[in-house]
C-alpha cells in the first residue's frame, strides 16, 4: 500500500522528473558512444528517484503555491547525480553484478568505464549545482560529497570488523547516506528563502529520513526477496559489512552463536550456505522483528520532524514517502 | 638546465605552495587513518605542481605588484586536486604500478581505496573551487572536470585503434589535459578582473601549454629513461594508446613496418620485447627527432601567446616553464 503512495507522488512530479532527465541528457556529448551507452543504461534503470522527489516536496511544503522553479529542479538533478555517480563506483568497489533488476554497468562494460563514467556523472552533478546559482548551497553540497567519499573509505576499513559500535555505525550511515538527504532538504529550503527555523527543520527531517532510508536498506539486504530488492540479498554479508541486523543480533545472542557469525564475518570468502546459515541463526533471536522495531522508532522520529510544518497535501505526501520505505 | 629554472620558480612560490598543502591537509578528517595514509602517500610524492605554479604565474603576470591572494591560492589548490584525483583513477584504469618514482596507490592499497580516495580528493577540489567565491569560475571548472572524464571515456574506446586521426588525437589531449591548463590560466585572470583581451590571452596560453605538456608526456613515454620518468617507459604502448610518436611514424613508415606495429597494437597483450622492437622500428624512421620537431613547433606557438603581455620577471618565468617541459 505504502508504495502505491510513492507511485502517486512520482506521477504528480512527472513533468518535473522528465525535465530533470532531459536537462541531463542534453549535456551528454554526442560524439562519445560508450559514455552515452553507459549513461542510458543507468538512467533507463530508473530507480525510485527518492532524492529529487523529497527535494521537490520540501520546496512545495515551504511554498505550496509556487511551481517548482529552476533552482529547485537543478538542485534535485545535482543531488540525484551525486547519488548515481556514487552507485557506479560502489558497484565497482563491491564487485556487484546487479543493480535495479539489471546487470550492473561494471558487470557489462567492466570496471574502467564504470569508474570514468562515474567521474563524468559526478562532474555533471557539479554543473547542475552551479546552475542553482547560490554559493552557500554549493558549499553544502561540496562538503556533503566529500563526506560521502570519506565515509565510503571508512566503510572499507570497517569491513570484517565485528566489534563495530552503534556510534560508529550511525556515523557511517550518516556520512554515506543521510547527509545527502539532509543537504537536499536544507538546500531546497534555502532556494525558497525559508526562515532559519524551517531551514533547520528541513535539514533535520532530511537527516532522519536518510538514516531511516539506510536502516531499511540494511534490513532489506537480509530479509527481502531478490525480486523486491532488484538484486540478490545478502550483499552486505558477503562484503563483510556489519549492519543493523547484525548489530542487534550481537546484543542479544548467546556466545556460541555469536562466535559462529563472527568467524564467518572474519572469513573473507563467504558462501551462499553461510548466508542461509546466518539467516537461520538470526531467526532464532527474532532479529527480523527486532530490526523492524528499531526502524519503526526511527520512522516515528522522522515523522515528528514534520510537526513544525503546517498541514498540506505535500506534508501528507512526505509522510507517505517516509511510510513507504519499509514496504 | 631548463629544469633548474622550474626549480627556481618552485622555490619562489615556496610559501604559497606550502600554504596550499596546509590548506588541504587541514580538511582531512582525523578519524579516517586509511584515507589519511593514502592522501599522504600521494601528496608526499609531490609531483612538479606545474598547474598551481602557472595559475600563480598568470596572476603575477596580470598584477605583478599584488601578493598571491586567497582566491588565486584556492583556485590553484582546486586545479591541482582535480589533477590528483584524475591521477588516482587513471592509475586504476591503466593498472599502473608506479607513479612519481613511488609505488602507485592502487598497487599498495588496491583499486577500491584508490577509487574512493580519488572521489574524496575530487570533492575536495570542489570545496576549494567554492572558496574562490565566483560562480563564473565554478562553471568553467565544473565543465572542465566533466570534459576530462568525457575524454577519458573516449580514450578507452580509442584503445588499440590504429586509425586515429590527427584531429581525434588533438581533441582527446585537449579534453583530457589541455582544457584544465586553459581553465587554470583563464580563471586566474578572472580573479584579478583582467581585461577581456588578457583573459582570452591567458586562456589561449594555457590551452597551448596544456597541449605542449601532453605532447611532451607522450614523447617521454617512448624516449625517456625510467629514472627521469618516475616510472617505466612504454606505458602508452602497453595500454594500446596511440600517441604522437606513433601518429608521426604512421605518416612516414613503409607498409611492412606499419603492419608490424599495427599488429602489435591490435594485440591486447604486448610484451617488453614488443616495446624494444617498436623503438627499433621507430628509430629507423627517425621518429624521435620528428616528434621533437613537432613539439618545438607547439612550443613556439605557446610562447607566442605571451607576446601580448608586457615584459616582466613573471613573463620570463612562464617562458621558462614552457621551455622546461622538454627537458
Amino acid at each position: 500500500m505504502a508504495n502505491k503512495y510513492l507511485e502517486e507522488i512520482t506521477i504528480s512530479f512527472k513533468t518535473e522528473l522528465e525535465k530533470l532527465q532531459t536537462n541531463f541528457n542534453t549535456n551528454i556529448p554526442k560524439n562519445n558512444p560508450l559514455l552515452k551507452k553507459i549513461v542510458s543504461h543507468i538512467l533507463s534503470s530508473g530507480g525510485k528517484k527518492i532524492r529529487p522527489i523529497i527535494t521537490m516536496l520540501i520546496a512545495k511544503l515551504i511554498a505550496s503555491e509556487k511551481k517548482i522553479a529552476d533552482p529547485v529542479l537543478h538542485l534535485a538533478t545535482a543531488v540525484e547525480l551525486i547519488h548515481t555517480a556514487t552507485l557506479l563506483h560502489d558497484d565497482v568497489v563491491d564487485n556487484s553484478k546487479q543493480r535495479r533488476n539489471k546487470l550492473s554497468a561494471n558487470f557489462v562494460w567492466g570496471n574502467k568505464p564504470s569508474i570514468l563514467v562515474g567521474d563524468y556523472i559526478f562532474s555533471q552533478s557539479f554543473i547542475f549545482m552551479v546552475l542553482v546559482n547560490d554559493l552557500n548551497i554549493l558549499k553544502i553540497l561540496a562538503n556533503t560529497s566529500a563526506e560521502i567519499a570519506n565515509s565510503e573509505v571508512m566503510q572499507l576499513s570497517m569491513l570484517h570488523r565485528t566489534n563495530i559500535t552503534d556510534t560508529e555505525y550511525l556515523q557511517l550511515i550518516q556520512g554515506k547516506t543521510a547527509n545527502l538527504f539532509a543537504a537536499a532538504c536544507k538546500c531546497s529550503a534555502i532556494t525558497l528563502n525559508a526562515s532559519a527555523e524551517l531551514e533547520k527543520a528541513a535539514d533535520k527531517f532530511g537527516l532522519n529520513l536518510g538514516i531511516l532510508f539506510q536502516l531499511c536498506d540494511d534490513y532489506k539486504d537480509y530479509f527481502s526477496s531478490q525480486e523486491k530488492l532488484g538484486k540478490k540479498p545478502g550483499n552486505d554479508f558477503f562484503e563483510g559489512k556489519i549492519t543493523l541486523p547484525l548489530l542487534l543480533f550481537f546484543k542479544k545472542a548467546q556466545d556460541n552463536d555469536q562466535q559462529v557469525i563472527q568467524d564467518m564475518l572474519k572469513n573473507k570468502k563467504q558462501s551462499s550456505e553461510d548466508f542461509t546459515k546466518i539467516t537461520q541463526i538470526l531467526q532464532k533471536y527474532e532479529t527480523q522483528s527486532l530490526t523492524i522495531k528499531f526502524i519503526k522508532k526511527q520512522m516515528d522520529k522522522t515523522l515528528k520532524q514534520l510537526d513544525i510544518f503546517p498541514s498540506s497535501t505535500y506534508k501528507n505526501q512526505l509522510r507517505n514517502v517516509v511510510l513507504s520505505l519499509l514496504d
